[in-house]
């Protein structure tokens, strides 16, 4: 299992052939689609969401990237995540996108979940299980600070 | 054709089957997909950039997004697009996106783009056609402020 | 709005920015996002489909695509169909997509929909107002055979 | 490293959040790229296909594919592959789409490949290099015929 310092959690993504755009590299847009595989993999898998039924769900208020180089097809990216704020019905993620080979990140940004009620789309609390689960990336301080 | 308030520039943009992910509503990554699209039509019709084999080309560094309500397919959407700061070898776009038929933005957000030599990719001035049509997307200060 | 000689009805679908490919072309599975794209718009907005809580959906059984030439960003597509078989419960699309200048096509292929029922995603007949639309998608055979 | 009867390679491609759409399955455009992205990754690590700047490049003249069942994301996915023709020029591919936990597919289809001069787009005959490394994908006869 891959790890990177100052995360609590990698997730290994590999890219696939049209992820490349006409430059030859991976499409900025599909680093917010590495972000968000990586976060619902972990509220499914670790949290117990349900997406097909359950009655709360997470939807995107705000995303952010910035790039300092490029992957391409056919990379296998590593999307470290950690918790930063966590509320009673919104989370902070961090994130960071690396070549699997390579120690720097290519990429970093974070993403905020809101949770709502699936018919209503009002806020709604994060079941326990999945708080649990999110609680379970905070990163302590100082670990982070020395990232 | 159609304009926004506070914005120099809008392009339609209609959305597609699959940008509905399994909340119903079009996927947060994809609003990204919005904006790229959007700016290189600019840069392509009005700034003669040359995608395909031209020796400058913009490249992402830095890209931000909030998501205040959804958009579903078939929605049509006009993504808005003014330039905020126009450097001698970056950019940063100001972008809205609106369901045609509604007067309040669903989301908004900002992207960067450094322009690079295709080969070295390092930093290139833009030609001066290209800078010249980014140019009419600057929104003067008093309009901008009363949007 | 646009024609087509041979096929019943023409849905434009402009192209996105990361559509191209390395190969500074469209990439041959968007293709397929067209055929999505242009059969699910009419059955909803002719068809009544209520792709959010209606009882009936409609699933893809079977897809094909030949491909003589290339798309690239910023083409605009025009999207043809007609309805080939009509079944009870399934229907066979035909398409060809157009360079909405060029007359002739660049791709042709065709797409097969099984209706279910939404929960036991079981065989189900073809509601009245959706089978009526997709009637009206029917060629002569002596129109199409000139095609 | 799996392995399923009748193909030659396989290549495991997970899922992506965004490839479910709004019945909560896979896209049925997804499959076209889990294929293409399979088939040029033995290209490039076995057939030294050189996608930045090779002479010849791959092109897709006619693809194919039969749905008999639903991935959903987080599923990993199996994709087997074998060659059907292999000539000088063009290449088919016949592909199978596993859950990787499940003993029978759930899609199947083929592609195929022209190979062309980078520049002109001309038909091209394959490198040594690459030609070879599509004979290994070739499945016996009688290997093929009891799958």
């Amino acid at each position: 299992m891959p790890s990177r310092p100052g995360y609590a959690h990698v997730t290994q993504v590999p890219t696939r052939w049209a992820d490349n755009d006409i430059y030859g590299h991976v499409n900025n847009v599909q680093h917010y689609a590495f972000f968000d595989t990586a976060i619902n993999r972990w509220l499914i898998e670790e949290g117990g969401l349900d997406i097909h039924g359950g009655d709360v769900i997470g939807l995107c208020a705000e995303s952010h990237c910035t790039y300092s180089g490029p992957f391409a097809y056919p990379d296998v990216i590593d999307v470290a995540m950690r918790v930063g704020h966590l509320g009673r019905s919104s989370v902070r993620y961090e994130l960071a996108l690396y070549r699997e080979e390579d120690e720097a990140s290519v990429a970093e940004g974070w993403f905020v979940h809101v949770f709502v009620d699936r018919e209503t789309r009002r806020s709604a609390g994060m079941p326990d299980r999945l708080r649990d689960a999110l609680s379970r990336l905070q990163v302590p301080a100082t670990e982070e600070a020395s990232s």
